[in-house]
């Protein structure tokens, strides 16, 4: 599936509802997906982790949405590999993930 | 661009550098980003928005792929609209959200 076609899936699914909340509350059930994916990666257990990264990129798909941005567009930085060295691998100094 | 491809991406890019890093310092990288996203959202600039939108997808990205975890895969959760009430949009009553 297309980045595109799964923030239009989450749209159909979400937009209503979680634009009526409104970007401020939206963000914070965001960061409760933060809080809960951390909690999967403590426990470990594989099912458990899979939902917990699908919530997390339905939320990013949303906020993106109410924001009006397109993740596929956006995605596009990495295109020609790391956007800061422009390399692949990333070849930037030490831990500094490049223009991450 | 497919989910699994900007997967696969994203590790060509930085996958030896976040798995040497650990997930912990990863996931660590991840919540700046998120910070980031939280103050991009607050100045509303539309280049920043798109920019640290890109940068949290691509931490979630390597997050999952250092827990083993295939976002496209992990998507499949929403293939059928809400995955509480089923249904598109989303009929879960208040600001429950469905399943996310």
């Amino acid at each position: 599936m297309t980045i595109s076609k799964f923030q239009r899936k989450i749209e159909a699914i979400y937009f209503e509802k979680d634009s009526a909340r409104g970007l401020d509350g939206t963000f914070r059930w965001f960061v409760e997906e933060v809080g809960e994916l951390a909690r999967a990666v403590r426990k470990g257990d594989p099912a458990h982790l899979r939902d917990e990264f699908a919530d997390c990129l339905a939320w990013l798909n949303t906020l993106a949405s109410i924001c009006g941005v397109e993740l596929e567009e956006a995605a596009r930085k990495y295109e020609v590999g790391c956007p800061k060295c422009g390399r692949t691998p990333c070849e930037c100094a030490g831990d500094t993930a490049g223009g991450r």
